[in-house]
């Protein structure tokens, strides 16, 4: 080969070349829309004009960007452990100091820098376990059951790894929630699983419904072999809170069809609505009986970014395994040991979740302060969304029982559909887009989450500031009137 | 069908109908040998009574676990940044609080708590793009190129699942140097991709020969597509550290050849041997010109868990990619934001690594103290790891030239070897279970990082404090004889 043949070669790594699964995994959350969005800022900073002087992110879930305190107590647990010397100094409190000492005599050489066990650090896996022991009126829980994570999206994408297998029409289907939190299509396209849809119920406030469940079942058998089933509660991007009823329906259904169950419970403690209740389908399955509680497989997963902490940047997290298989176990150890371990920062920040400041403990009544006002205010958020989104003509909103979203339907003039289509943009991405260009606003299309053929949708945040909230609702009105008008 | 064939069914997810790729991943470093290690230590606390007091965990690169003291200078920043109030507080020194700053203004809503950008925080990897330029004297470093990442190994993982794919014989090879760094073959084995061995050469101090990759490629050549070479430099678990003679052979091999290059430089700083220099691929190929700067592709990485900082539980790395097709890099982009972002303390961490104390600031000297002391220690401990255990009949080690560890070459009697085959166990397994039941000394076989057919080895870290690692050696030492005798 001559010299000029070496050196004026392709690339080894093209799009042609790469791995194909990967080209298929899509992330709306943080897609085109946002990567645009990101653009635009920089434009503002460089002094260019625009109708609006800054962009206002909805598109995530991201409680300390949009302006939230974090925690005060969970904040000097993890100064105290990142800096022990602290641990002589008088400006924090003895409780914070005790949970400090606590954490660190679990770390290897004291030091929150060694690594910790792969499953994650003994102390904080017992301390998860009597949280779930609390939380579920006395279930019990072992914590050997319990595997600490990088953020939940990382025990959701490790136990999908477990359970694809096969190919053709014995490949791994997985069932999920339409809409669905992206995380899922994304990790069951990288792992060339097959996706299986079932559809929530918009007329219903987003319920899942057994109906559905069994329709969908039947249509994926006939060319995968579903093995899991995800249920998202309180949902995103819907934010309903499922009924005890449902839960139980839906276990009873995953018993009788033999299908693995996987619970992103990470806002259980974001619910809002009078009359609806955080159930964790842990407790259902017990409270169903040993027929379901010593058969159905179960992993439920919690975090530390959301909730009333929203320390999302800590990538803390947890998941609870029932009824495995234990050969499936010790493989599911291994698998954890490659990456060595969690964020031992993130497993502190989960072990303050689990073990927070008690009645009598000096930061009792502050933190119960913090995690009150920053409830009622999501609540307050939800219900002001969900409230002016519906005085909007075109936009029909459900209550946002829980999760930090709201989900409206929008009607889209037909001219814009055809627009859109022209253009190869998915409707609803055509209008956020506009919304963007035009007000800031950014938001994520509900095509990024699957919808129902023909409807269309936007998932946006109730984390703004009260103050921006509302600026931004009437902007979304404002703009989706003149949107309605220039296209009909 | 009936109450009781519902409820008597087996489990969905068994050993037989898991993901067959996961069953594949094998990862020694925290294998079954330090799963007994642990409950040998749980037997200890029980009182059972033993040959000695405690377990001496030798396994793994865990500095800080081994009494290694983090750096004052990197806890006070992170404990600025977790708890910002301190701020306000004289105890710390200027240039911490400056950096503590330069960090929480770069994060959303000031606060470690939010996402970060998937990529990692911008002025995070503008500090690691002025580090790289520093380091490389002066060869430019674009910022868009550096991903930050939840250590080195997710960065390795990430570049690993963009490039296989194909099936039979298009199948993608990816070379590896045996022994190897079993993360490697860990993630070759979980995507399914051909794991492609070429050899060190032990009689040269383990360093790599061109020989050897041309007989490896064109071996693999007849049953796979080989597009990516790997190198660990300073090597784990081997200790050599590359003559830059060595790695410009190895970057005109790659670009004749058409492989991507993947250059694992985690210990750039724990170079203790005279006469040898770190070289990074980089800087290298860089200074073969253009044909090839501008041509080979390269992903780099390193981390905040080795050199002098020793902060593996933070999760802290970075990669950099050179002549990344552009279209393969949004790919790159957009599957890291799948995950949305790595933990924040983990990239605070790499900042103050890339950016640390400079002469003049109050924290300097201190910094240059604490740096110091520990890389000394460590080349102290190099030094007499390769001088006692080469006291040892049948032991032979190469000089600890960078890294963390000795990988000596151990003679195994035949009956030892026959014992352990009867057993099903490696040799070397075999001999490290009997050092460990006997002595408390938990090391890694040589079977877990591969090695030539028909010879022997352990991987043993130089971290143990100097007492420990003395009273180690001797053990090692005794144990060996006494082993061999037994055995013959």
């Amino acid at each position: 080969m001559s010299e000029n043949a070496v050196f004026s070669r392709n690339k080894v790594l093209t799009i042609d070349t790469m791995n194909p699964k990967v080209k298929n995994v899509e992330y709306a959350v943080r897609g085109p829309i946002v990567q645009r969005a990101v653009q635009i800022e920089k434009e503002l900073r460089e002094g260019v004009k625009k109708p609006f002087t800054e962009v206002i992110k909805a598109n995530i879930g991201d409680a300390h960007a949009m302006g939230q305190k974090p925690i005060t107590f969970f904040r000097q647990v993890l100064a105290l452990c990142s800096y022990p010397e602290l641990l002589n100094d008088n400006m924090f409190p003895e409780d914070a100091k005790s949970r400090a000492r606590h954490i660190l005599q679990a770390c290897g050489g004291s030091s929150m820098g060694a690594y910790s066990a792969s499953q994650g650090i003994d102390c904080v896996r017992q301390d998860v376990a009597r949280y779930i022991e609390r939380r579920d009126g006395g279930v019990p829980c072992d914590p050997d059951n319990v595997y600490l994570t990088t953020g939940a999206s990382d025990g959701i994408v490790t136990m999908l790894k477990l359970l694809v297998c096969g190919e053709g029409a014995s490949k791994t289907g997985v069932m999920i929630s339409i809409p669905q939190y992206p995380l899922y299509s994304a990790a069951l396209a990288e792992l060339g699983a097959v996706q299986v849809n079932y559809y929530l119920n918009e007329e219903k406030c987003w319920s899942m419904d057994l109906r559905e469940l069994e329709r969908s079942l039947a249509e994926a058998r006939k060319h995968c072999n579903p093995k899991a089933l995800c249920i998202i509660n309180p949902g995103n991007p819907t934010g309903q809170v499922q009924s005890r009823q449902c839960i139980e329906d839906v276990i009873r259904f995953a018993a009788k069809e033999r299908l693995f169950l996987m619970a992103d419970e990470v806002y259980q403690d974001n619910v809002y609505a009078e009359g609806c209740q955080f159930h964790s389908f842990k407790k259902v399955l017990f409270e169903l009986g040993p027929q379901y509680s010593n058969t159905v497989e179960l992993a439920s997963f919690h975090s530390t970014s959301k909730c009333y902490m929203g320390e999302c940047g800590f990538r803390g997290g947890y998941m609870e395994v029932i009824n495995m298989d234990p050969e499936v176990k010790a493989q599911l150890t291994k698998l954890v040991s490659v990456r060595l371990c969690p964020p031992v920062p993130g497993q502190a920040l989960m072990d303050l979740v689990v073990n927070s400041p008690q009645p009598g403990e000096p930061s009792y009544t502050t933190f119960m302060k913090e995690r009150t006002a920053t409830l009622s205010l999501l609540a307050e958020k939800a219900k002001l969304t969900e409230e002016i989104l519906n005085t909007v003509p075109g936009i029909t909103c459900n209550p946002v029982q829980g999760a930090m979203y709201s989900f409206p339907n929008i009607s889209l003039p037909q001219k814009a559909i055809k627009d859109a289509k022209a253009l190869g943009q998915a409707p609803d991405m055509f209008y956020c887009m506009k919304m963007l260009e035009e007000t800031g606003i950014c938001l994520v299309p509900g095509s990024g989450f699957g919808q129902k053929d023909g409807t269309y949708h936007f998932r946006m945040t109730i984390l703004p500031p009260t103050d921006k909230l509302k600026i931004l609702l009437a902007k979304v009105n404002e703009f989706h009137q003149k949107f309605t008008q220039q296209y009909s």
